[in-house]
């Protein structure tokens, strides 16, 4: 992989996590060899991002296998359920960590008892984080067209919480349609909400963009009805932590309210995501369970606290979008324009 | 006066004022007995809140013209003009500034050359601060009764940055409205937006709001779309800090948003401003001047550094929302439903 910024690395039997709560200013690695720790660094939000999640969970699961086969040899499938259990309950929103955890639940159950899995399932891991790259490359380039067959010259797309390399396996979701676009040279600049209460887009979207000189201006998230109404912004491009088989979307809290926002100023709204995120089986938005986070994280902002002593926050950390708000679902088998129901079960098709 | 909270003070000839950069966590207060400090202040947000600036600025007048009296003697109305300038340049949006400011003036044009003018300007400075407590008083009636008369039980209310007797002469404005629904019995809960970048909600909304055991909750103002969406608030009520002939009203930013997001989820939408705040010079809300301050307050919390170094951020301190998205505007001169410019020139004349 060529891209600049990653978050997510393997060598030699060790898997390397930039530590995300640290960035901008301090860019440290942690090093982990085994499933707990890891399912406690996607806990910590060391890693976040949905896709990354997944992978980081994936190759989790090859530290849990390599352990139960070392303690328990031909009962290691059964040695390893209290270790996939940890994995999967780490965070409870982005199905891209269920669907990678499943994904590797089918080799498992694919391997003989009797010879260790390791290897097989740190190549499926690997694979797991090489086709999410290859798949953002993909979503960038078919977003990105979409943007550039519309517009005449470069336009502002303004952009919420990370969905660039640090929240991926390289080049990002709505932020790879982004460098996408930069580099058709139809990109004017980039309008990114801070995204509290995390600030991932001043802390992380920020930093990646400015690591790769693309034009960057941040806002204060409630400043974004006051710059759609100015109407440099074109299209408003989001991740998502998972879709529902109608087009809804889970994503980062704020988004819904950029959505509506969006359709208020008649600006266009598009959520790119690889087709793990697609979770088929709920029907609609309602059913995903958002997690809610520590009153903690609103009240303290970088260590320092803003509100008084015991006052309550409410810190969902997530919220949904409806299909209807949505424009396009882009993802690595395609774009689904003003995504339903049956579109999105021939996206899946296909 | 009985209010519990209160910003500014008067006091043997001091003005005091109570820094709100610094609130919750330490209660400072501030002495000034000349006018330059106290434009610097205003300047610096010690004290913020249309009407409280309004109030200071009022105060600070009184310094001007005693020190003007004292070193020019009869030519003391031509000294004083450099100092009024200096009052008028320290903030640009809040128009009770400048309607505090051309109430003292017209005094000041009445009174004589010969005598000084001190005790005359303190005692109109003296009314401007108690006449905008009673003010909010009458407000917070007349808003509270128009809610109270369509809710059968209890409801949320949502509000953002910090419009009570911290930014006022006392009671509040839209805060005004939510303690007089709150000794009606008819209100759950304050949602307060914590109020990006200076964290008005977080900092003295909820401190105020605590001080006097009415309940709140705390949001990032991203999440205030996905808690009306859950239906338990009613009203979004807010202040402004200017609004024209035909009901527009400027407010902080992120105002707009909420006025958007309240519309498409069916929630009413209150301003309360004294009638001070009403700018009939100007027909309509694009003509306001928008105050855009330093990047530093969006890239820095709290004087932690949250983005890279060197990376642009656009604030606009204010935004304005249309009088198409107000249900209600309320001054201490009646309450104008669904605002226009006749509905506001007849409240203005009335």
């Amino acid at each position: 992989m060529t891209h600049k910024v990653e978050a997510i690395r393997w060598s030699n039997g060790v898997l390397e996590l930039l530590d995300q709560r640290v960035l901008p200013h301090e860019e440290i690695w942690h090093s982990y060899t085994d499933a707990a720790a890891v399912a406690q660094a996607i806990r910590d939000m060391i890693v976040r991002g949905a896709p990354a999640i997944g992978i980081t969970a994936a190759y989790g699961v090859v530290f849990a296998a390599a352990n139960a086969f070392a303690t328990a040899q031909v009962g290691w499938k059964q040695a390893l359920v209290d270790a996939m259990n940890t994995l999967a309950q780490s965070r409870p929103t982005a199905v891209n960590l269920f669907w990678a955890l499943a994904r590797m639940q089918r080799l498992i159950d694919a391997l003989p008892d009797e010879h260790s899995p390791e290897s097989a399932l740190l190549e499926e891991a690997l694979a797991i984080h090489e086709e999410d790259y290859q798949a953002n490359l993909k979503m960038g380039e078919a977003g990105a067209a979409l943007i550039a067959a519309e517009c005449a010259s470069p336009i502002a797309i303004m952009t919420h919480c990370n969905t660039g390399s640090l929240a991926t396996g390289g080049h990002g979701t709505a932020l790879g349609v982004i460098r996408s676009l930069y580099k058709k040279g139809m990109l004017s600049h980039v309008c990114a909400d801070e995204t509290r209460p995390w600030m991932q887009g001043a802390r992380l979207t920020a930093w990646e963009l400015q690591q790769e000189g693309i034009p960057v201006v941040l806002n204060a998230d409630a400043a974004a009805a006051h710059i759609m109404k100015q109407g440099a912004v074109k299209w408003v491009i989001v991740g998502a932590d998972r879709i529902t088989a109608n087009g809804d979307a889970a994503n980062k809290i704020g988004t819904y309210s950029l959505a509506v926002l969006a359709r208020y100023h008649g600006v266009k709204f598009m959520v790119v995501a690889p087709s793990s995120t697609v979770d088929m089986s709920l029907s609609q938005g309602d059913e995903i369970h958002i997690e809610e986070r520590t009153s903690h994280e609103v009240t303290h902002v970088g260590g320092v606290a803003m509100a008084p002593d015991n006052v309550e926050a409410y810190n969902p950390v997530f919220d949904v979008t409806p299909a209807a708000l949505i424009d396009a679902i882009v993802t690595e088998r395609g774009v689904v324009l003003n995504p339903n129901t049956q579109k999105m079960q021939e996206m899946m098709a296909g």
